[in-house]
């Protein structure tokens, strides 16, 4: 039986709600009273301590719930997705995986607990990150299969492009993702967003020398292949390996010469229309199709 | 030559400071007199009528000027972009396009004029939409030639998805796109952007039938291939085809059945993870590739 590492191992998934009795409803300061505090300030006092989220959105949080590696210290729905997130929560408990219970929460009150423009869907979580992948992470779970795929990202900085990559790199089976700890995006609420669930599956490694991880890889049996432009052979013709590390760059610069120089061969995808350049996140998953189908 | 139907036929790139002299800088009323009329309300009347941007970010922009069939009234720039702007102007009179002066104005000016959250990168633009593509349009692009491919997007709404797509179907020499008249999003600044100049260079149809369309394109020889969960082969296995349309639904729903029934095939990604599906922008990106390659 899996077992969460829960700091609240109530094994129930009743519904609590944290803004009806206990708290003044945010709804109710609204007046214009020109001595009044600031509203946002006012909300805060009447809440307590800030509430905290850093997963959000359905499928993130669905997997997140189903993963034995997450400490989750708060679920929080809305009145509209309580029936969805109790699901969830039964689901995992299903599974033998114990969750404290959900909260109900108003709409704008998740708004207010992240940064702007984030589309929560009304389901959010305050948990732990997961524990830090290592290359030896990756390495040893290559090393049991036949084929393996992983993929290394060099200087890609949207959190967006960052989301959508890990997405794929998990559908297509990869088994881990290399990026780099100076400029890469930290696995951010948006990431797991975006990756929709995927970042509960894959295993993401910080290295600060990408040449160097480079060349573990490849001591390790892996045939490193770039994402370049100026490659002669498309990635249709390139040989198949048992084992790729497939080198992307950021849009526009590309790779830095010091981490293509590292790799064993170049290849460019067979692009033709006006304009030839693929967004990352896309040339990634026509790659990863490209190395795996 | 081309010549461009432009309001202002100038033709010389000189720069006019919008923002300096003849109006106060967004930046004088800054106080906190009690009095003192909402600040969004004071800055719209001391910059007269509001100013109109619908296209902008460095690619997208850099697109537009080279298209002789746009109008464009205006032409933003900060003093960061100047340079690069009179370039990408240098650059379109070079080709024989007409274009207004370059005017400067502030980043902020420019984020007051897009919904929140746009980045524009102090390059941007007053123009016209591009003049509305139909269906015989597409059909008569491809019948001189002998490999065509074009795409159909069933309950695609998302912004960000319609533009990476566009992009990546003119990255793979696409000859149009078709989209539903109510479901799909418009030709926004915000799809213009995303798609990196690209919807300069591809024809885009609203069709309110779609399920017509796919006839009408079955009628001139495309075979039309959707990418369903269900289809029994693989895309990759499909046969090749001269001329395909691929007919692509939203993330979740997938096609509608109607939608579905009309395509002669049904094809699946070969994807293997934990989590199988793919953001629709990057499946679109593979199949492409995969009809493509």
């Amino acid at each position: 039986m899996k077992s969460k590492k829960s700091f609240n191992g109530r094994g129930k998934s009743s519904v609590h709600n944290r803004n009806r009795g206990e708290q003044p409803s945010h709804h109710a300061p609204k007046g214009g009273h020109p001595n009044q505090k600031p509203r946002q300030e006012s909300r805060g006092e009447s809440r307590g301590p800030r509430l905290k989220i850093n997963l959000f959105g359905a499928h993130a949080v669905a997997e997140a719930l189903l993963n034995p590696e997450r400490t989750i210290h708060h679920i929080y729905a809305t009145e509209q997705t309580e029936d969805d997130v109790v699901r969830m929560v039964e689901r995992a408990m299903a599974e033998g995986i114990d969750l404290p219970h959900i909260e109900l929460l108003e709409k704008e009150t998740i708004d207010r607990a992240l940064p702007k423009g984030m589309v929560h869907q009304g389901i959010a979580l305050d948990c732990d990150p997961l524990q830090d992948a290592f290359l030896p992470d990756l390495i040893n779970r290559a090393a049991t299969k036949e084929k393996s795929v992983v993929v290394l990202l060099d200087q890609v900085t949207d959190p967006h492009n960052l989301g959508a990559i890990i997405r794929s790199a998990c559908a297509f089976g990869a088994d881990g993702i290399i990026v780099q700890s100076r400029h890469a995006p930290e696995l951010s609420g948006l990431v797991a967003k975006i990756a929709s669930g995927a970042m509960e599956h894959i295993p993401i490694v910080y290295e600060t020398n990408l040449a160097r991880a480079i060349e573990s890889m490849q001591e390790h049996g892996f045939f490193a292949l770039a994402m370049d432009e100026r490659g002669e052979k498309t990635i249709g013709d390139a040989p198949k390996y048992q084992k790729t590390l497939l080198v992307m760059g950021a849009e526009g610069p590309g790779l830095r010469p010091l981490v293509r120089d590292k790799c064993d061969i170049w290849v460019k995808l067979p692009t033709a229309g006006a304009l030839s350049s693929l967004n990352v996140s896309n040339a990634a998953a026509v790659a990863l199709y490209a190395v795996t189908a």
